[in-house]
């Protein structure tokens, strides 16, 4: 089991990697609650499978969540909080987290809130929370106009992964989350690129001591980003690369047609057409990443999902942006990101309008 | 002003008490937000008052809440994060809290939370909050069956207080502040003891340059206690004298007939006589306890308001409840308390029966 520390002093926290992990999850939270109670949150995708285990075998009350972003809403909150309340869970109680990004963020801001904080582990079962959500301490709810509008920094006690619980995780989903193996790649490891794009069908294919030693290098890449930069100051926005298009790209479709690792991927490809055209990405590094999206199978393109008005308008009241234009990261090279570009509005323009085109 | 310090370190905050205080907030609120937005929240009753002038002075939006406890609720919460958004607060704002607690309570969740944290300042306008619910960065809302179970420790950037606007308080009001007034000195303070019962007249008429020194004081008090003590590890405890009988008595009449200061008063007779009973507080103690409450027109019993078995059943269930029983916190002498007392359930029953008696 590798062991990855997050964070430095006191909120330090291991995310442990390795196969057949959860097997040991029990006797840990055990040790960990020191006899106070658990809460085990799950989604109804995850609850059937290793949450009742989990919840069984400490003999701990289960909440299961609509699985969906919709779960992220007050009414959920509320409804955890009452189930909390129920199990008898007091201030030394633990709340576990067991599933994908939805459920990671509600248990989250419910262990920041429910008697003013409890302790918060995450048990990532999807490969975008395994590599990204469970990791760095961020935790939201959604209002009806705003993602992510209500939340607190919660960073959890430990993040359990356990790689084998992506065999049976949907196969578009499982590509979601390779967009971010990938967004990984390109911002901070171009060793983790070449292999995965030399190895491609065996990570499509889900090879698990490949995918083990790929989902590490990813948490430790975006362990050390968040580490060094805690509070967003500067180095975390890299993290964001491909987010910016991504995200206005998933807002102007309502979220539905696109997942988020689609949406990430398109967007990497514009952000990759705009540092081109601004002069910072190599046109070989725009290849070089093209060709590896193709290998995982991820779209570079989203025809006809949204209007490119639609989309500008977005990014225009994008959360990082100053003065009405958004801030920029860039690639220079494969695995090395700049962040705080800003670029001309017709370099944007043409890129989303790419973006929404057949590629 | 006086200027009184709460916290060490990165956490700390000042609370500045004087009159008329209320004429600088909008320069130094100004000052504080640099520029960034503000949200008024206030109730229905101090909207009118502090809170419009506030948020026409910094050309501010203000939130109106409905007066009373009922609005710490997941529904008043929400209303309150989209009127930040309406407001278009960004992660720079700043919330506002204009009233008493449930006010403080509800914008402190609110600043906790909205963008996963903003800042917020507190004008109390009770009494009660002046001295009490405004300093030690405690937050939370209520789920039906529980009262504070969600919230965060939130300290405020600074609190203004501004006795002055006490003016307006109603008596019942006013009074139930005055209840924590004795106990701080009880716990505490002789010498504030001695200049509440020489002075309880001038006191009860609210003579304001004797009541800034007075609040001083017991800001004074409780800053001392929460810097000492940030994480409820041990003194904290003190600040709970009169409220272990207390809250049990608001839980066991629904919150309705006793103010919030009336239930502590007569809680403070019953653990004067479980002191006494227990061999810890003078009989002469108990004694000038209740001439003092007596003096500042607060209730020593509250006859008939509930059963003994519903108010002892509900301690068995105080939070601080270990094996069952509650630990008590009994003075030793007036100005001096110690925490974690044992007592024999017939001695608690005798005085909780005492309580519920005809005084």
């Amino acid at each position: 089991v590798a062991r990855i520390e997050v964070g430095a002093g006191a909120g330090a926290y291991p995310v442990e990697v390795g196969r057949g992990l959860r097997e040991e999850i029990p006797a840990r939270l055990q040790e960990l609650s020191g006899g106070a109670g658990c809460l085990v949150i799950a989604d109804s995708n995850t609850a059937g499978l290793v949450g009742a285990y989990l919840a069984a075998a400490l003999r701990a009350r289960i909440h299961v969540v609509p699985a969906g972003e919709r779960s992220k809403s007050f009414a959920e909150l509320e409804r955890a909080v009452e189930a909390a309340l129920d199990a008898g869970l007091d201030r030394r109680g633990v709340i576990v987290a067991v599933g994908g990004g939805v459920v990671g963020d509600l248990a989250g801001v419910v262990a920041a809130t429910y008697m003013r904080g409890v302790r918060l582990v995450h048990v990532p079962t999807t490969l975008l929370a395994m590599v990204d959500s469970a990791i760095g301490g961020k935790a939201a709810i959604d209002v009806p106009r705003a993602k992510n509008l209500v939340g607190a920094f919660k960073p959890p006690a430990v993040v359990f992964v356990d790689p084998d619980l992506l065999r049976t995780l949907p196969e578009r989903e499982y590509r979601s989350g390779l967009a971010e193996v990938a967004k990984y790649s390109m911002i901070s490891d171009e060793h983790l690129f070449d292999t995965l794009l030399a190895e491609a069908e065996r990570v499509l294919h889900r090879e698990l001591d490949l995918l083990t030693t790929v989902i590490e290098r990813c948490c430790a890449i975006k362990a050390g980003v968040v580490t060094r930069d805690e509070h967003e100051a500067g180095e975390r926005a890299i993290l964001n690369y491909g987010h910016t298009v991504g995200h206005a790209l998933e807002a102007a479709t309502g979220y539905g047609p696109l997942t988020h690792g689609e949406a990430v991927a398109v967007g990497m490809t514009a952000a990759a057409e705009i540092g081109a055209a601004a002069g910072v990405t190599p046109a070989v590094v725009v290849e070089r990443q093209g060709a590896l999206l193709d290998a995982l199978h991820l779209p570079r393109t989203a025809p006809g999902v949204a209007t490119a008005g639609d989309v500008l308008a977005l990014l225009a009241h994008d959360k990082k942006a100053a003065a009405g234009q958004p801030r920029w990261v860039l690639i220079e090279a494969v695995g090395r990101a700049t962040w705080g570009h800003s670029v001309p509005v017709p370099v944007v323009e043409a890129a989303v309008a790419h973006a929404l085109e057949a590629g």
